[in-house]
């Protein structure tokens, strides 16, 4: 295990508050764009996660107003215009990578998005586990907006399933924003809280789930994937399984304790 | 074909009304926890169910104000504390066994729920096909709560597909309750009826279903299993040869005859 | 490519307008009912649109006030009654040949739905990618009302994933009519306008898809029906692909150049 407390990233801000991994984008005045450094370095950083003994919890909050404003048209944009096949996909690779790792690091993660959110912003949203949102945030997949399609990253796969695929296309063909009411009421955002109290929200959320059992939170996000694409009868079975497994967890025997205590139980993470 | 109205459960009240059967736990005094025996005679009660020749549907019901408030803590949870991963693994997989044989039986289940919904008991309110509530309804996937997993009995995989991947992720990482009218709002309940008419709610939709047609109901039901894994041209083919069995049923005769003559049909489930 | 702009259709109306093809079942004193060979027809005509170089986007659209009632039960629904399975396979399989066409196309087709919308109208509107209804519009699979289950045309696959699992069921089971607001509420219409603008809004739409980028369009068509059953890692390899194609078109170019010199983008879908 290798703590991630000390982490300096350089194209995005990181911090660990008790057993919160924070990240922010940090160009505020340009509405938090990505380049192909903070992709980079956010795939790395969540890559490491798995092994991270120091941190359970991740939020993606918000900077200045706005959470992520995409891949940058001048930094990103540019560059790809007239770049070979080899080049686009190592980038489109690269973006789905970030998606990989971040439902592959086996500890929630939760959005805290302010303003904007477009683009592989709107993706990184999607893409984590629970999503809190101000009134203010204005989501799209603006994609088509740039000539491109609207599978990007995953979005054709994990929007339908969250907003369903009437709801999903229109975002995915038009491009156009979901405002932060629609957004509640399809099911993106998990709840609507004030810009000046969301951040605070988003840390209380985290710090509840961070109070674990963190092992057992690891499973739900592990099964979430795995059972992507089985039968229902192989997902029950695997279900057993990774449940069994955490039936021997101390956290297990912890809560049990704890009940017949009428105490509240202290979970360590195994 | 073996009827199943003179069956005597030891572990749960059971009683046959026309040509639906109706299921209720008995520990009202306790919120109708599960024991390892009831889980295992309601199992095997919906594995008999594909060969009874006098059951077409099945209403689970509540019972003194609350439908189950899932393993009990002593009677499940404490010996499961301890227990070898032979016996561990026995368990999940029975309780996923119960899933397995309501999705599995070919009858439309409803489950009618008033009062506390929580941990088994709301997988078992999930496996339904319908599910109607009362405006007391509480539900929550608390496995959270005691040490475990979200990912209990097909949790998530099917919670998911009934209320959106990020509603989903919510009550399965925090095991919080779902409210009546949130559960309403977001698809998990097909309607709130008052505590005092709900379950004669319930028996009017079950008996609407039983009147049929009842074969073409169990492929339903089969279908809706069998293709939830499947790409969405095998999925058309498959209904394909589905549907051209049903139409060689004599409801689908039945049907057409009382269409021309101007009568309502009387379906036989053959 | 074939230009469809000259197509006359025998069983229903055809007309293309700027790069939009609006289809018009054509029998509105009977709600526009399906016969077999309506069903042949429209399943060649959704064949032909991805070779069409003059269509790029197309709109379902009612007629006298209503949809689509159905298969006819005079002209289908008898002559079906008695017929041998290899004759009813050829009708189920011919059907469902229909709604792989739809999803085959590679363009965007919207639904734009008054009145009566029941049975195989139900499905198309379904099969759309785009659904706009009236206040007006009724919608009903009521497969079961003819003896018949719910699986039918790939109604178990595609009804879950747009208005969610427990909703579906209820529908499938029970035939019930879905109201305007109650599909508006559920995600399966995208939304509802009065029945005076109905046309008039989804041909805006229409227009406005056909803008482009229409290349990408097809991919986005393409992806959401590929990544049906993947797994989510895989899908997003898929959409890296897919992506990095896209973004070798010159719409995609042709976008940042327009975004450099503050202009819109003129797509032209290569």
């Amino acid at each position: 295990m290798t703590d991630l407390a000390g982490l300096k990233p350089k194209h995005f801000l990181w911090q660990v508050e008790g057993r919160v991994g924070v990240i922010r984008l940090n160009r505020p005045d340009r509405k938090n764009p990505l380049t192909f450094d903070s992709y980079a370095e956010l795939r790395d950083l969540f890559r490491a996660l798995p092994y991270a003994g120091d941190v359970d919890v991740v939020v993606f909050a918000s900077n200045g107003g706005n959470f992520c404003s995409g891949g940058d048209v001048h930094d990103i944009i540019g560059p790809l215009v007239g770049m070979d096949m080899k080049g686009l996909l190592a980038f489109t690779r690269m973006t789905g990578d970030l998606v990989k790792a971040m439902i592959g690091c086996s500890k929630p993660v939760i959005a805290a998005v302010d303003g904007i959110c477009v683009g592989a912003g709107a993706i990184i949203a999607m893409a984590a586990d629970l999503r809190l949102a101000s009134p203010e945030a204005k989501c799209a997949f603006l994609f088509t907006r740039v000539g491109l399609a609207g599978c990007d990253m995953g979005a054709c796969a994990m929007l339908p399933r969250i907003i369903g695929q009437g709801r999903a296309a229109e975002l995915l063909y038009t491009g156009r924003s979901m405002s932060a009411a629609e957004g509640e009421r399809w099911g993106f955002w998990n709840a609507l809280h004030g810009a000046e109290v969301l951040e605070a929200e988003a840390m209380a959320l985290a710090r509840r789930l961070a109070e674990g059992p963190c092992f057992a939170h690891g499973m739900t996000k592990t099964q979430i994937n795995q059972e992507w694409n089985m039968g229902l009868e192989q997902a029950i079975e695997a279900e057993a399984q990774a449940q069994a497994i955490c039936m021997q967890t101390r956290d297990f025997e912890r809560a049990y304790r704890a009940f017949v205590a009428k105490e509240k139980p202290v979970f360590e993470g195994n």
